[in-house]
Parts: structure tokens; C-alpha cells; sequence
């Protein structure tokens, strides 16, 4: 087997990096902002190309995408999220339900399209190289799909929102997915109205940002926070 | 509380979005091309601050990242790397083990700075928003930090390679990490001689690239392949 050439692993320019990061720091997870306009397939196929490209463990590519327009099955996605949105509700302290029921936490009807990706599981046989001692790797390349998906969206345009309140054997049901295959997201994909400034749950008192520099640790759990020059560029 | 004004959800530019493209399509796992240069605090940084501004279930940001530069805490890294890649070897058929063991699998001690990327799965208390059906969801929001870490890594021409042949229990056991904290990913990050044009294991005939088309399907699992110009846009 002959060995590729390299090319080169040049720094983006400040530009490139900078169009790079407006699409992490913009991308939002979107409910209830979706446009009826449909999205074109050939975006659409842009999204699913990006997505496709994602890393995956053994180069085992077990994602799936299963693009769904059809009303009639945004309806039966829809009645499975409800059963389990009332369910969840009651999970709640009492003093956080009403904040919960006023949130508005998917778009399966608004969005012109939603989009299960899947992991199958068996796509590469038994044992799969680097999945021989962490068996959730493949769930995790599809999930690198999932946000590689999400940032293309925004570069063009569209809005992404990832709806996860669903019995899972429900969601299945909901698509015909068989019992061996993970239905790891359930995607609402459209034009959107316009993006909120940051997250919407922060927006509205749910939770709040986390300060970063006391999530990083030197050397260890229990080793000391960043300091000096590390520390001042977290912060800042 | 009052709403936020939104922002336009404008598409970017052409250049931008090429921009994103470039990373997302030229993106690759880095073994063996770390080069010892020092990775500078503020870079290391914008790739965390990266990763922070992933998408997180119930705007839970579960991950804490630990950075690793010591050379003994690497060493015993990458002891538990050697454990387990020789279990795994064993794994394959006897036609494919000579292959695996040919296959540069990590830079554990090559890469300047490796980075442990956790999930503390009780940082928002028992019950989450949009974890309440899906348990697994605080694990896929750390994966989505991660795959923003790898590509803004990319547009800073630092390359990035996740190693996941480990036993959990000896990575947590080399990093001191408790035992209620699941480490999702160990990435080695540095500067690189270069970077392969596709991915290695294709390159070294481990598996090909899957068809995208292929992998697509509309309104359900056992639904239609798309046709016409999704189709089209998909073989593109």
C-alpha cells in the first residue's frame, strides 16, 4: 500500500478562522424560530456531505440519515415527543414545572425538515479498531456527525434544533427503526426567523453559563486550575 | 424575563462558508506527524473556549477538560494505552492482526499537550431538561465539544487525534478521576508535519468510504432512497 503525500497543516487565515469560529459562536439550538420555506436539496445534501465527514471510530461510518418531510410521520414524531414532554414535566420540582411547560423545546411541525441520524451498530462487524475497549465510540462518531451537521447548517443559513425528549423505543416506532439501531438525534432543520444572542435557556433564567477556567484542571483531577497565561486567555 | 433581541440568521459568505468547509473536509485523526513545538496558552485556550460553546442538554455543561503536559502522567497514559491495544489485537481475525499492529494508533507521547475531555453527569442535579428519556445526552453534548475543539484545531493548524483503546477504569486510574466521572474522550494535540489528504485507515486499506447516498433514506427507516436532485447533490 503506497504511502499518500502530506499536505500541508497550515494555519487558516484570520479570516478562514475567524468565519470558523462566528459559526461555534453562533450556532444556536433553535425551536421556535423555523420559516415554512423549504430547503433546498441541494443545501440540504451540503449538510448531509459535512455530516459525513465527521471523524468515526475504525473508519466505521455507522450513521444513518433518514430525512423526514412527510407530515403524517412529523405527526407521529410529534405525539411520541408530547407523551414524553408530559412525562417529563412531572420530573421537575414544582416550583421549575411552570417555567418547563412555558418552554417551547422543539420545532417537529414548524421545521420543513427533521432529520433522525442513527448508529448502527453492527455496520463494521463485531469488533471495530478503537471500539475494542470503549464500546460508546460509535455513538460518539455519530454525534460528531450531528455537530458537524450543525455548524455547516449555520454557515448556510439554516436553523438546527436537536429534540431528545422521546421514549426511544417510541421514536423508533415513530420511523420504522428497527431494535439494533440507536436513534442517537432527532434534528428539526429550517430557515429560521432569526438566531437568539445565546443560548435561549440562559435567556430565560434556567441555567447559566459556567465559568471555563474552573472546568480545566493541569495534570490530573485533582491537579491545579490554569494559571498565568492559560488562565488570563480562558477568562478573557 | 424579557426576550433578547434576535439576530439575523443571515448565510455567510462564500468565502466563510468555504472556510468552514475546509476544516470540517480537511479534518483529520493525527498519529504519527506531532512535532514537539510547544502549544502557545492563548491557542490552547481558543480551542477550549471552543469546546465550551458546544451544545449542551439542558444547557448542562457537563464537561471539564484536563490538560495534560507532564510527562510521567503521559507515561502512565500511555501504559494503559499499551494494555489495552495488545488485548485488542487479539481481537481480529488472524488475517487482519498483523495489519493492526502496523497501524500507528496514538501520540500519547509524542503530541506536546494531551487533553482529557470528561462528563460529570450529576452537574445539574438528577433531573435534566432533554435528559429526562435520553440518559446518554450529557455524554453526546462533551462529544459535540469535542468535534468543536477538532475543528477549530484544524483552523489553527494544530492536529488532533482522539485515542479511545483504553480501559476506562486504568485512564481514570492515570488521571485520578473518580469513578462517578466518565472520560469521553483522550485527544493528543500539537503541531504537525502535515496531514494525510484522507483518512489513514482508508489510505492503509482498513475500510473504504461508505456512499452517502447510500446511507440516506426519506421518512423512515425502511423508506425510499432519495431520488432526482438529492439524489444528485448526494453523488456529487
Amino acid at each position: 500500500m503506497e504511502e499518500a503525500e502530506m499536505l500541508p497543516a497550515d494555519r487558516f487565515s484570520d479570516a478562514e478562522r475567524a468565519a470558523l469560529y462566528r459559526a461555534i459562536f453562533t450556532r444556536r439550538d433553535t425551536r421556535g424560530e423555523f420559516l415554512p420555506d423549504p430547503v433546498a436539496d441541494e443545501l440540504l445534501a451540503r449538510l448531509l456531505v459535512a455530516a459525513h465527514h465527521a471523524p468515526s471510530v475504525g473508519f466505521m461510518q455507522p450513521w444513518s440519515f433518514l430525512v423526514v418531510r412527510d407530515a403524517a410521520v412529523k405527526r407521529r414524531v410529534h405525539d411520541a415527543f408530547r407523551a414524553a414532554d408530559a412525562e417529563a414535566a412531572l420530573m421537575f420540582p414544582e416550583d421549575r414545572q411552570g417555567l418547563y411547560r412555558s418552554l417551547k423545546l422543539q420545532g417537529i411541525l414548524d421545521a420543513p425538515v427533521n432529520l433522525c441520524v442513527t448508529c448502527d451498530r453492527d455496520r463494521a462487524g463485531p469488533v471495530v479498531l478503537g471500539r475494542t475497549h470503549m464500546p460508546e465510540m460509535d455513538l460518539y462518531s455519530t454525534v460528531c456527525a450531528v455537530q458537524n451537521l450543525w455548524l455547516a447548517a449555520r454557515a448556510e443559513g439554516l436553523g438546527v434544533g436537536w429534540v431528545s425528549i422521546f421514549r426511544p423505543d417510541a421514536l423508533r416506532a415513530a420511523l420504522g427503526i428497527p431494535e439494533t439501531i440507536v436513534p442517537v438525534a432527532y434534528l428539526c432543520i429550517g430557515h429560521v426567523s432569526g438566531l437568539r444572542p445565546g443560548p435561549e435557556l440562559e435567556a430565560k433564567g434556567w441555567r447559566q453559563r459556567l465559568k471555563l477556567a474552573e472546568l480545566v484542571r493541569l495534570d490530573g483531577w485533582d491537579g491545579p486550575a490554569p494559571d498565568g497565561d492559560l488562565r488570563a486567555a480562558l477568562d478573557a
